[in-house]
């Protein structure tokens, strides 16, 4: 086993071991899927948005999970005070800015957030994480318009303005730093025809972060393993439908031998 | 291959390879469910309801699909700006009036919205349509009490009041525009029994009416890719569970031999 | 077949033959799944929360599920409505204590919520049940941190309050009233790694209670049937995403044979 998979084993490990509470505040088109993930991989999570109880909730967790997905003024403000209060206890905080760039709500609201707390981790597509440094990004929708790599030079922008990890996925994921980049090669085709993966690679690094050396490692780790529970599903599955039951399956069932032999991650 | 195969198979293709993004104000119950059915398909899905971003949001939609299945004020208020914007631009808009006659509320909601913009199809079960234009039909809960063939009047009668297509679905499902019926006799009986499979077929009239050459014979093609997908999974599914992964499947290997072989409509 | 085991059976089928309305005011994660599981089970659900039309759809079912996973304040004021409304008609209400523990929020407004109609079932995990009677009993979140049996007391405390019927899940479940107490067995391991198996729980606890000669009755067969479909579904699954699938086609296609082999209740 390679120093990278014993590192992304060994977090699996502490997850499946501590079960780390993640709270999550999401899209309500993703909730279940991301729940299940948690579930899945050994971790414990919890959706609360109300914003008479978020704080406390906070309180409870081991990482934060904002996702601005299905966003509506109530939800950014729990977001706001859920992020303050994870910031003040440093928990990590995950940020998955979905469809920013798409529309002018989305973009402000990220930014916005943004200057309330500071992020652990940044996690999105590349036309999203474009869209957070250039007013000349363009989103369609929620699915990205750019390959991963034509994101680096923003993702270091933002890792630099923000201090924080900054999570690219695409056809390969980036991960940076301020001083590093990883690249992490695992995945399949068919991740991209199932609403909500995106969403589920940010819940899975909140729960890794909760329990990595370092945030960096987490993003990776989150990531890798992600992608490998990808590879696993769409070897037994026979189409999106059945790639989903597959895919967590996967995350429930990964082992040593899995991980060392699918690892594909150059940079941890 | 008939010619009513050969435009639903052309159809599909489109959609295949134009990925129309459509616009969804839908229930919380089938998010999840219409956003994969989508992506399956070949279309790309956003969820989007906040006031403060629908009309930006339909700015880039191929078609918008309005459905009432647990609606609110403020989503109801979206609804009406968002079917403003797409009315202004031209796309498609799918109506799916969930649960109308079951209470004053859902009925005056539906017709309220119907008087701010020109709906492209209103598509739902008999009883929902019924409601639509007689005070004395009612509805229990979601799910129809009458058979499709009972609307046929009622569906006419709508047909021409808002110069629309009337999809209804049922064991044989009735599509009317002012001049025309269609039935399409695909589907089977498990579709009964997992909820959102309505939310579905109206998620795929947007993806057919945004591609098709008339609403009419979208909205056809896109009840009979339902049925045949339908089809296609009861024969691989131990129940209502394995069905609903199969489903998805099956949209997404759906082929032309598939189409021609299956195809049971009359009137296209 | 023993007596329990023929109570169990004939409550099945009387769900399949009447399909009783089930008025679900629930969370955003569990929706789609506790719909599913009433239908696959032979109910009929509607989930609808808006405060203009509660007290109406209240006024077509057969029985109301109150459930506050994700509650905030116009939720819960539907709930307040709809809980009056059921109590007027004397329909069975099931309330769904989620998180009851962890936040202030969430254990007040169930105590809140309780001072306003009379519930007839109170169906949650350990830790939950122990809320609702003792202010230094904790919950991490959503999950229980408490075996069941450790909950006897506070139940027993509960059932006495509010005159109802008070179900503990957990590796036994615990459902008692003022005078009796019964211990469902059946269930597996996973069912812990799929969200909202208690949600889906409290569902079917609604349709029996509906169609059950008394809520006693009827919130025991609801857990049995709960875990034996659980039970059946471990047998041909691989993980947490295909138990989800085989937990419904079990529900679906139950039958005599299962229900008399595999059911353990004492007490019943």
């Amino acid at each position: 086993m390679t120093a990278a998979a014993a590192l992304v084993w060994r977090d699996i490990g502490r997850i499946r071991s501590l079960s780390p509470l993640v709270h999550n505040i999401t899209n309500y088109v993703v909730m279940n899927n991301t729940a299940n993930a948690l579930l899945s991989i050994g971790a414990s999570p919890v959706m609360a948005h109300a914003v008479d109880e978020v704080e406390e909730m906070v309180g409870l967790a081991s990482a934060l999970v904002l996702n601005i997905g299905t966003l509506s003024a109530p939800w950014v403000n729990a977001m706001r005070v859920a992020g303050r209060a994870a910031h003040a206890r440093e928990i990590p905080i995950v940020v998955d800015p979905v469809g920013s760039g798409a529309t002018r709500y989305r973009t402000d609201t990220i930014a916005a957030l943004l200057t309330e707390f500071a992020p652990t981790v940044i996690r999105g597509n590349a036309s999203e994480i474009r869209s957070l440094v250039s007013h000349d990004a363009s989103t369609r929708g929620v699915d990205s318009t750019h390959a991963s790599h034509d994101a680096l030079a923003a993702a270091r922008q933002l890792a630099e303005r923000y201090a924080c990890v900054v999570s690219v996925s695409g056809e390969v994921d980036l991960i940076v730093d301020r001083s590093r980049v990883a690249y992490v090669r695992n995945g399949c085709a068919l991740m991209s025809r199932v609403t909500g993966m995106g969403c589920t690679a940010s819940a899975l690094t909140g729960a890794f972060t909760a329990v990595s050396d370092s945030a960096f490692e987490g993003a990776v780790a989150a990531m890798a393993t992600n992608g490998i529970a990808g590879e696993m599903a769409e070897e037994t599955s026979r189409g999106p439908g059945t790639f989903q039951s597959a895919f967590l399956d996967a995350l429930y069932v990964m082992d040593a031998p899995q991980v060392a032999h699918r690892l594909r991650v150059d940079g941890l």
